[in-house]
């Protein structure tokens, strides 16, 4: 077996030139290929491969957290759950992840599809992405229902809960970043000194809020409910006009459904409060401010309407098997069970997008979207809007009736 | 690696004088052992070797199921899980297992102790175990709370619900016939015919219950909270008046909590409906049905309580750490979210026993304590009265405030 190395960007081209699917997706001679390591996220090594016919990315774990450096280890073996969630995502929702030319499991190496003319951070750009909803809702809605009992069987389920039971140190990532270091004092938490020094020290003080994240940090470690992406953020979705592909799920395991949709949510809500903080005049970004709380409203309920089509067609699923289930108060009795169902994962997802947002003003990891206001004060006053919605998301999700309402509480909060 | 074969009693003497501890524990010459082959479960071979010093039972799977014969293979890899849950619940409430003296995997076969003057089926001839209630309620409160991350690292409980994943095919077993076949026409459900005939009937066309035990079908194959037995009934629980354990774990996966404690409770409740059958005149186990019922609520009185304070002692766990609750308001606060969890965990308790109740009567697997009753029409009016019961407690677990009130109802409706 050969031993790990990180890749050498002068050796890249030459081995690429080996694997027959590479070749042909970059198309002319290796010497023409060019070569760029682009490895702006968290993580990993990433090169971006162009060649005359098209181009490629190769992302290579290190055995370390770039963002903090050696001294905090990572294994490589997320290569492999990464690249076991993109094969299995592709399967369910095809066409919003990019293609796989190449696995290297020893070298901790996938080459993928480079995404051209694709951006990550356009909502910062206040653009609007037609398709973005949609099929966003598409991909949540596929990939989790397909990898639940909903859907498959118990065997299925079990097999994919082992495979993933592995990912192990980033899980605890998550656990450790997401649920408990904003709410004590931890050496990697960062926010907007001096400004949310209160905020930061109230919600250390916060038994009920504190309570609800390890709640939630509960359920995330033993709620199996379906294969998950596991880092849903804004920054994992790459955006065209035309196209929305989603990259980067090397935190897949199976934990609970609301986990994603509440990423996806919780981004979305960031970067609506993130606008005072872009916005030339007060106002000027009020249209593009409505357009992110739309998408957050069309990707909640187009996410509820096919996952419910999707169990209402469902043969196959070992829970509520559809054979069991024939005359006309057994089916009226199912649809009253799936709302009852789709409501508890409605008040997960609020209190996981609570979750995720807090941990991005409190934590180690920010996001673009709030950093990218250079003033600090004025990034606080966004920041300290966002906390409060977040903080009642977490601690009162089931005091909302829908997303509109989560809608109404932003403005509400974005206006004072 | 020695292929399997199934033990040929004749050689097992001279097979277990090779092993030393099991030449030290039956003590003697090898030509003075006696040796019996007992299973008279639904699985395995059981042999129970003694010699002048002691004896041991020696378990092996066989590659299918022994009640229903060579048609419906099951893997051997079950021992496997056995074991390894024997020896992790030794670890957490040592003295309540029978101790293991030898395994071998290529055989799937355990060499533990033989357990004498141990009953499985007191119950029935109406015997009081003074110490069954504390011991098993010490057992569930030790094995789920310590297999938990409310005690443990997200690390072990992963590497827990990897191993355990695997054991798939006794899930399965539990899946159809605890949570499917009895609501739907199968070939190997078995009931008391033809009196509840109606009875069977209406639960196949009672769509509230049959979306009630597929609602737990799903919990139970999703909800990753601890290693649990999985098949805790109580011909899995050995008796003395001085002395309990707990064998046969063959089921064991990371799954719910509550439904090791429903499985106990709801065994004790056909416990309490079979006595009509057994008693010489009306009411002359009065005295024993009620001593049942007090047993009920002692094993949940006495699991809550200490759940409850392993949970508050613990500072390991990486769900709600300890460290993160410092303040006298945290405290007091923790101790809402676990009356609120134990509330849960109540509910979860009463539905599966509610399940495990209605499996027993109307599927594959009933227990002696009814099936003891000579006069079908008399044994079928004692299961009618459980089967009421077992609904209102799937169905309806949320109504109930405690066992107390479980306990009231079952007394109303076994005197109606």
């Amino acid at each position: 077996m050969p031993v790990y190395a990180p890749v050498d960007g002068s050796r890249l081209a030459g081995a690429l030139a080996e694997i027959p699917p590479v070749r042909d997706r970059l198309g002319g001679d290796a010497a023409s290929w060019r070569i760029r390591e682009v490895g702006d996220g968290n993580l990993n090594l990433v090169f971006i491969v162009e060649g005359p016919a098209g181009g490629v990315v190769v992302k290579q774990a290190l055995p370390y957290v770039r963002l903090v450096g050696e001294s905090w280890p990572l294994p490589l073996e997320r290569s492999w759950f990464e690249y076991s969630a993109l094969v299995e995502q592709a399967r369910h929702a095809p066409g919003l992840t990019p293609e796989v030319f190449h696995f290297d499991r020893a070298q901790a190496l996938i080459v993928m599809e480079y995404l051209s003319p694709h951006v990550r951070k356009g909502l910062i750009r206040a653009v609007e992405y037609p398709r973005f909803a949609d099929d966003i809702a598409i991909f949540l809605a596929a990939t989790l229902f397909n990898t639940s009992v909903l859907a498959g069987t118990a065997a299925e389920h079990k097999a994919r809960v082992e495979l993933f039971a592995a990912n192990v140190a980033l899980c605890r990532i998550t656990e450790d970043l997401v649920f408990t270091d904003p709410y004590r004092e931890a050496p990697l938490n960062r926010w907007t000194r001096p400004w949310l020094d209160g905020q930061k020290r109230a919600f250390e003080r916060d038994s009920a809020l504190k309570v609800a994240a390890q709640a939630r940090k509960h359920q995330f470690m033993t709620g199996a409910q379906a294969l998950i992406h596991g880092d849903l953020h804004t920054g994992s979705i790459m955006l065209t006009p035309q196209d929305t592909r989603v990259i980067d799920p090397e935190f897949a395991f199976v934990g609970p459904i609301g986990f994603d949709v509440g990423a996806v949510i919780g981004n979305l809500l960031l970067a609506f409060f993130a606008q005072e903080g872009h916005e030339a005049a007060p106002g000027a970004r009020d249209a593009y401010r409505e357009w992110i709380l739309l998408q957050a409203q069309d990707v909640w309920s187009g996410f509820h309407e096919r996952f419910l089509a999707l169990w209402r067609q469902a043969r196959a699923g070992d829970a509520y098997p559809a054979g069991l289930f024939a005359s006309e108060e057994d089916r009226l009795t199912m649809d009253k069970e799936r709302a009852r169902f789709m409501r508890v994962l409605f008040e997960d997802t609020l209190a996981f997008a609570g979750a995720k947002m807090i941990r991005r003003i409190l934590g180690l990891a920010h996001v673009e979207d709030l950093e990218a206001i250079a003033d600090p004060e004025r990034r606080a006053r966004c920041e300290a809007k966002a906390l409060r919605l977040a903080r009642d998301l977490l601690v009162d999700a089931k005091d909302f009736s829908g997303l509109a309402d989560v809608a109404d509480a932003a403005r509400a909060i974005g206006r004072g």
